[in-house]
């Protein structure tokens, strides 16, 4: 049996360092890599992928976790071996599972129908003309769904696809969330609207992006960055990804005419970073040195970019040193205007624009439409309209145009549907684990303050990263928080945040 | 026979490709990596170098080039094929029969000690203390002589190894046209000895960095470098790697007290850039697309760092331009000792550091070291004697330590033996190629001076770069010169450069 493991272990360690390969090559190209050269990577990617698919797919890991007891039925495999073994084998059998199921046919159909896509999606969004994208969208589900009949289910064909994204959650759970979420979201979006608007517009006075940098950089060395096991770049969207054990790259974009887009993201970007960078030596290099979940892995960045960077005490300590670099930019406000500023709510028509109160109310929508066009209860062909009803129920704004409504994300036209719904799970679990640190860390405010963000790191490293995905998202939240996943937490931290914001009184 | 062609020439494409993606993990680890990440890297690389050897043996390539009529007596293979294709197939027989005839422990045994071998060798170096490097160079010498006789040699081991850094060259010849060199250089360095120095001193002033950059990009775009398909960044040691067929980076590295060293090292590297963006449409993506030796890559750097890039029309048109971006720097100097200052001759210890003219003659002195070595004729303990000896009798002047004498190179460390020559064949092949470029170009030197740098480009492109391996360096110089290799010219471009500037009377 050891002898096994130890195989075992051999092949997802060469599945490791070759995933982390194809991280280079894509980190490269979103970044330093000359635009002619774009025709060849392309080529240098799939033929990585094409190895590592082989790789994924060996009889031998099948064999192997036959012999280690790891089955459909109990992928943790024999009781007699250790707990991280034990959770290695539920991953590496998940994984062989949803690799192995899929006929290469359906494969190459999808992989060729979401490389046309993006390009249609996005001339439909420039034209305004859904009908445009329409039948690439439909083709799209249909492989989509086909995928959820090979995977399997038991509920819901959302179930499967939601998996791909959040292993073992299920649409079930994520309804009864977003319910709750809903119910109490809803009204206080209106408590919002019916008071006093915050003036957010001179954050949108001209800010010197190499100023941007430089405060950028001062951030995020203060929030614990390891400078030797990662980076901070630019690129045209902002994202993290892992190239190796002690390799996190970060990028950013600065506007500057918009300080929070440059900033926020850098917080954002290094939420997901830090745990990347957290998990614990004995899962190193391993399967299991990954985040758990997406919606676990945007609990972090969330949780750094709103609940702790949008916070009182975070600018306490970085306001005075913000006026430092740019003395002008904020000569006619004080912190308390600009802490006001930086948590504007105002329900907008654009996902990627929302601020943090109004943010999963579109979640809930695409949420609401994806769940009814698997199970063909909505056409694509009725999408705008649905669309436009779900606007007018959460949001209480329609879009005018498609442009800036059903056609809004680049999602679908990469075939990622069941993804939306992490965005919004980062919100709640993201809220519910907080809630424990400052039961945990009664003075956090007083740390954050101070500038000691090692605090709420070194917590959210003992807590949450370590583990990677030896817990599953939902065994997690019951370690840390002894519940299940609830979305009282998060409405009542945005409450409690927002209730002096706006004055609220009726909440 | 074309299914044979066809399916040889995908197995090379995936072969190029992974070489390439190679090259990216090699060009990320010197330029951005953190440093934390260099242990996970080196198994990064492994694995794609372990992927690729895997290809390059296939028992598929043997019987296609069976198919295709390619033996070691014929190459080229059947005659019915296009020229091109027949190239194709001597550098893939070449390549198959290297990597075939290798046992694997062999490979792996030498991969061991060349990974040892550099920080035993540094180690050394730094103590002054060659006994201490002298047991594993034995041992890397022996596994190379292994090498030798596993490929086969006709005359002499040196043609085995020298054939991996320039292709069907043979040592009789390198020996032939270094005898020719020696002749002629020795009188020459000797005059110029005899003459008035020139006075560089003022090149060592500061020079700020971010100046010397913003010049170095002027100069490298002037020269017709497109950013479209290629970058500059700066690392340790300047390098040049190829990462597709439209990517192609160099980098430098800059000491704000020695502008020359940051801005020469550009044009050196981009003259193996230019090389590498040069090759043909019709040999894009295959292995004919790279550099047909060491030697001939040698001789596009060397051409435009020295032979252009250090000459008095070149600075006629750069020199304002230089004065313009700093003009203190060179305040009280004029484009006459400026011209000087950078093509100043002093025969010194360290080949890195050598001028153009003694330069060739640090490589003699290695090649009559390594070639008495591999025939046993001199042992590895009495390479600091012989060191000495040949560094009295070239250069005129003896190290006082080894750290500056048999030391001073890393390549042995590597197992790079055979590999020193190329940089004197680079000269050679350089000026034999510049003088055919002056007679086909009879206004060259005005071109230059109104900075028309297309002009040598397209020369060199269309008479060089554009064949990549399809011509090997012989055909190459018989095709483009008529003649075979000959040092006359180099010896004739430093005589008629160097008289003006050390006011020699006796050449």
């Amino acid at each position: 049996m050891n002898d096994a493991l130890s195989r075992l272990k051999e092949i997802d360690r060469e599945i490791q360092i070759l995933g982390h390969v194809s991280a280079v090559l894509g980190w490269d190209q979103e970044t330093y890599m000359p635009e002619r050269a774009v025709e060849e990577r392309s080529d240098q990617i799939a033929a990585i992928q094409a190895v590592l698919h082989d790789k994924r797919v060996s009889p031998e890991i099948g064999e192997l976790l036959a012999k280690l007891g790891s089955t459909s039925e109990n992928p943790l495999g024999e009781t007699s071996l250790p707990d991280t073994d034990r959770a290695f084998l539920r991953v590496v059998h998940r994984q062989f599972m949803r690799e192995t199921k899929l006929p290469k046919e359906l494969v190459m159909r999808l992989a060729k129908l979401t490389s046309v896509g993006p390009s249609r999606w996005a001339d439909a969004r420039k034209r305004d003309d859904f009908p445009h994208f329409a039948p690439v969208l439909s083709e799209i589900l249909e492989a989509v769904l086909e995928v959820a009949e090979r995977l399997g289910y038991e509920d819901h064909p959302y179930d499967a696809l939601l998996d791909d994204y959040e292993p073992w959650m299920r649409t079930k759970k994520v309804a009864q969330v977003f319910g709750q979420l809903q119910e109490r979201l809803v009204p206080l979006v209106s408590a919002i609207k019916g008071s006093q608007q915050v003036d957010d517009s001179f954050l949108m006075r001209e800010f010197p992006v190499n100023v941007q940098e430089r405060f950028g950089h001062q951030v995020l060395a203060k929030m614990g960055w390891e400078y030797s096991r990662g980076r901070l770049d630019v690129s045209a969207h902002p994202f993290t990804t892992t190239l190796g054990a002690d390799d996190v790259r970060l990028t950013t974009r600065y506007d500057s005419h918009n300080f929070k887009s440059g900033l926020f993201s850098i917080v954002h970007e290094a939420g997901h970073g830090l745990y990347e960078l957290g998990f614990s030596d004995d899962i190193r290099g391993t399967c299991l040195a990954n985040g758990t979940s997406l919606g676990i892995h945007e609990s972090q960045s969330r949780t750094w970019e709103n609940i702790i960077g949008r916070s009182l005490p975070f600018w306490r300590y970085f306001y005075p040193r913000l006026v430092e670099t740019n003395p002008e930019y904020l000569a006619q406000h004080n912190l308390d205007s600009f802490y006001r500023a930086i948590n504007k709510v105002q329900p907008s028509l654009v996902r990627v624009d929302a601020d943090e109160v109004t943010y999963s109310l579109h979640i809930i929508l695409r949420f609401n439409l994806e769940t009814r066009l698997v199970r063909r209860e909505l056409s694509v062909e009725d999408l705008p309209e649905a669309w436009r009803e779900e606007s007018r129920k959460l949001l209480g704004i329609v879009p005018e145009s498609d442009a800036t409504g059903v056609l809004q994300d680049i999602h679908w036209s990469i075939g990622a549907i069941g993804y939306f719904p992490t965005y919004a799970l980062g919100n709640l679990y993201g809220a519910q684990f907080a809630a424990k640190m400052r039961n945990d860390i009664p003075d956090l405010d007083s740390a954050l303050e101070r500038g000691e963000f090692a605090v709420p790191l070194e917590w959210l490293r003992r807590n949450i990263h370590s583990h990677g995905s030896a817990l599953t998202a939902d065994e997690l939240v019951m370690k840390v928080t002894g519940k299940e996943l609830d979305a009282s937490h998060f409405v009542d931290y945005l409450v409690k945040k927002y209730r002096p914001i706006y004055k609220l009184t009726s909440l």
